[in-house]
């Protein structure tokens, strides 16, 4: 069976914490008692990109050359498709896309794939750099429904939470922070809310809010099962 | 700085679990607050290498050809060095050695470099596949140090355990059964642990013995941050 099965490339590191993260979840989420049930992961887990808030800010070197380059190894080594467990990456997919001839796996799209029907607002908890790019908020506008997205002072509190995440604080104080950041979104009418950073569930996770969260990492590592699978 | 450092070749999925708890292990032990400070892992993360205890034991598949395979396209895709956080793997380290230009990191030579000055007896806990290779055994003869491994009754609890870990159940109860295997081993005698298995630091830890536990996958991940960071 496992003859059959596709490789995953995966473009880790954005951030270290996040990658093992996102390769837990698959594993958690892959049927099987061996290790030979298991899927086969190319993983570039390459801390060095250059920080991608930054170049979307306007300050910083353009991170694309650096995953162009990546996705062209994990081809290279034989991954049938890629997925990038960072959303602000994908502001830069561009670059992976024009890089390779296999598929590049959208977080974004995947997550907003999972919305409850019903939902016509959603909380959006990303980095100010993802954001900015409007690639969450253009796909939600495409389908109707309304982004809510945190104040300044608000967007200030985050990323000093994603990058004190980023550093290995994942305790109480740090969860208990993003949990009011997202009370914040669902008090402004947010029916759903979007963890669009996979920093986030590092601390973040559905016991902690009454209204549906959508885990991008966990909804990503979902569908690379799903793909990898498949025939 | 980061021009500087050593790129990480590590062949992974044996088992999954482990390979996922070495990476979160080296991400937690290099010095660092920015995803850029941290270390450029290319991780193979291969369930689908043939069972190593299987191939010990003489009923199974060689994994030596599929662990050469790795380890050249770990070296093709640009890593300095390389690891395994699989100890049962490192019967099998020829076939490494053989197939790459870059060294090759012993988690065998690691583990015992880092045993206590006066410790004249040392409990294994490790396969039966690595027991029978003598791997462990070998390098403590060496040093003059005495191996104490689990009884024939203690030992096939220990591979039910293990394989439970592999299947994902990390939970008390087998974490209790790992700590009583343990606990018998210093009874016999033991001044010190060695989980010399990766799958035995996912349930067992220090705080749980009253000897020194050397845990494999922390000693490797150690190593991996030093050598990674010298230039």
């Amino acid at each position: 069976m496992t003859g059959k099965r596709k490789v995953v490339g995966v473009l880790g590191g954005m951030g270290p914490e996040a990658t093992v993260d996102f390769m837990a979840k698959v594993i958690a989420r892959t049927p099987g008692e061996t290790d030979q049930d298991h899927i086969h992961m190319l993983v570039d887990h390459n801390p060095t990109v250059p920080n991608r808030q930054d170049a979307i800010l306007g300050d910083g070197e353009d991170p694309g050359p650096a995953m162009a380059a990546m996705a062209r190894r994990l081809e290279t080594a034989g991954a049938d498709f890629l997925v990038m467990p960072c959303n602000t990456a994908y502001v830069f997919e561009q670059s992976v896309i024009d890089a390779v001839d296999i598929p590049l796996v959208s977080i974004i799209d995947e997550t907003i794939a999972a919305l409850p029907d019903d939902c016509d607002a959603v909380g959006l908890l990303a980095t100010d750099g993802c954001l900015k790019a409007d690639v969450y908020q253009k796909a939600l506008r495409r389908q109707g429904i309304r982004a809510i997205e945190p104040t300044d002072g608000d967007m200030a509190v985050l990323m000093q939470t994603v990058y004190a995440i980023k550093a290995g604080d994942t305790g109480p104080a740090v969860a208990e922070t993003m949990r009011k950041l997202a009370l914040a979104l669902v008090e402004d009418g947010a029916g759903a809310v979007i963890a669009g950073c996979t920093e986030i569930p590092l601390v973040l996770d559905q016991t902690m809010l009454d209204v549906p969260l959508l885990s991008s990492t966990d909804i990503l590592a979902q569908k690379t099962v799903q793909l990898a699978l498949s025939e």
